[in-house]
């Protein structure tokens, strides 16, 4: 029997049908996970994995399917390379082929490509199947799998094609962090702390605190991290699903980021590299414009450092080249780039009017 | 200046924001299309149409849209063909080579190809982006462009991959049908007659005594038809905006006509064709049950007829034939076929429980 640790939940209720869903946190939730999904009875399922998780928790997961249901399993290489309208047609091919219906379920065992993927597949096939994250990576439980952005990638840039579609749960199974290679944990563990530095003062000085215990994987630690940080996230989506406004704060240090990964090519660095050291660049600018005190700057610094993430860009990448791989983001409006910057500690804002030498400064 | 004749409202309030648009009939709309559109101001666009239809009317929409706005113009050549994600993906390139954004307007000129295939291109692109409709056939504007269905083929069947995604106005210039072909307004008549069985005799009858004047195309009376046709659609969709029932009675006629369209191959039958034949198909099936007069079949017969549809399906097609076919379509429910048959003149009913023998005699 698994016991979750925290259960909580995304509040949807706009909309003709309550889309709320629950993110399910603890161990062993994976040989268990028909009682946490709800309605799952004997809908057939589209399995989608990749060759690193399956041989870890695919069998597990079959076990807790039955025999008797009809599972689509579908094995990817892993990478991110295969987060292509290519793959996704893949997906669709199979599932055409084993006659699934629009009732069918879609789960995405795995990291961020596989929950983006198959959240897309899930999206537009027979327009529109239900789906659940089963994530097993920290990035993938703290943020892709939680507020149904999907998509893929497109040779211009990242997720410019996707679809807004939610997850009828997330099954968040600690015991997938066993096997997760310490860059992995690193990575994720960037994003964690941006749900400090964007929403809440007290837990980034926690996560401070414990940093230590973050970095030697203390269970419970890290069960209250990454419960901390989906809850932070459930709010914002909560209050924003679309991306209309508010939504925006999530992606502090992503928009650096993603020119980061664009310029050094996508899997070179991991997203949450990316993310981290667009943090400290949007950091360093906040406190230039005296916004938040310099000390941020090294605890922030200090913290991401101490999971060996990148704290500085690399030597390549001038400011004119961030400005040209971000006027390709999605986080343009009107023409301008959009940047989150923080305006104190535990709040961002939006502004459009970072120079050049702004950036030139918080990357030299 | 352009004077519609009608304008409808599609209510679709459930959800964060409004989402209603509107419907507007009448000469002249698109040369004058920044009177009907919300906020189009300078919105950059993405005007998607066809070699067939952009020689017609593509010079006075461009001229409405002026010449300091951004417009990336797409001619797809004609043709079933092209509603696939190859032709998705071009759409893709296109917008994302001219840094189109997320408030890009994608604008669909064209028939239910370009419809269905734009409209999925702007709910994918950057994870949703606007889009109106421009329907230039009688089908596409008593049917697909109003709804929100937009979606691609795949190999396996029609409409398999895509998304609720719905417009911001459907307009609908009634000049555009001077130029369209007798067998392509025949094919949107099919669609509309419809309407009259699944929903309202009254309509049924006014179509019925009004063959002729359709027949020869008085302008009156075919816009009459169209607002009525587009109302009836609206209120349904407002009901049930993503097929959670109700909605389900618009496919009267299609389950048949769908297994027509794909066992002869798409595009050798018109859409409208299929459909016609289905109808009959269904209501012959609902009078064998006792359900309507076999006055009615003989009634939407001669109707059809006069418009040179058909009424009877391709000699090729066993009542085996139509299952297996039938069998792959996305309106299968728990692995039974659903099908839409009358229990009345003017009200559609679900049902799951046709027999192989009842399609074959109604076939026969």
């Amino acid at each position: 029997m698994s016991i979750p640790n925290h259960t909580l939940q995304v509040e949807l209720r706009g909309g003709v049908e309550d889309r709320s869903y629950p993110i399910v946190i603890g161990r062993g939730l994976l040989a268990d996970l028909g009682a946490f999904v709800p309605a799952l009875d004997d809908v057939p399922v589209v399995l989608v994995t990749n060759d690193t998780v399956a041989p870890l928790y695919l069998p597990r997961v079959r076990a807790a399917l039955g025999t008797e249901r009809k599972v689509t399993e579908i094995i990817l290489p892993d990478g991110e390379d295969q987060k292509d309208l290519t793959t996704a047609s893949h997906i669709w091919q199979r599932a055409l082929e084993d006659r699934h219906e629009r009732r069918s379920m879609f789960m995405a065992l795995g990291g961020g490509v596989v929950g983006d993927l198959t959240g897309f597949a899930a999206a537009c096939f027979l327009r529109g199947a239900r789906f659940i994250q089963l994530p097993t990576t920290l990035l993938a439980q703290v943020d892709s799998s939680v507020g149904g952005k999907t998509g893929v990638n497109h040779a211009m840039g990242k997720n410019l094609i996707g679809a807004f579609h939610q997850p009828e749960a997330v099954l968040i199974d600690l015991d997938t962090l066993e096997s997760l290679p310490d860059r992995e944990f690193a990575a994720g563990m960037a994003e964690v702390v941006k749900y400090g530095c964007i929403c809440d003062p007290q837990f980034f000085d926690w996560l401070i605190e414990h940093t230590d215990a973050l970095r030697g994987r203390d269970g419970a630690v890290v069960a209250d991290a990454i419960a901390r940080s989906c809850a932070i996230k459930a709010e914002v989506v909560a209050k924003d699903e679309r991306e209309g406004g508010l939504r925006a704060i999530l992606n502090y240090g992503h928009t650096f980021g993603h020119a980061i990964e664009q310029v050094m090519g996508y899997g070179n660095w991991l997203h949450g590299e990316a993310v981290a050291c667009g943090m400290m660049i949007a950091t360093r600018i906040s406190a230039s414009r005296g916004w938040v005190p310099d000390a941020l700057v090294e605890r922030l610094s200090d913290f991401l450092d101490a999971f060996g993430l990148p704290v500085a860009p690399p030597s390549e990448m001038s400011a004119q080249t961030f400005l040209d791989a971000m006027a390709l983001d999605k986080k343009v409006d009107e023409g301008r780039i959009r940047y989150v910057l923080l305006d104190r500690l535990g709040r961002a804002t939006l502004v459009n009017d970072v120079s050049c030498e702004e950036i030139a400064e918080a990357i030299a």
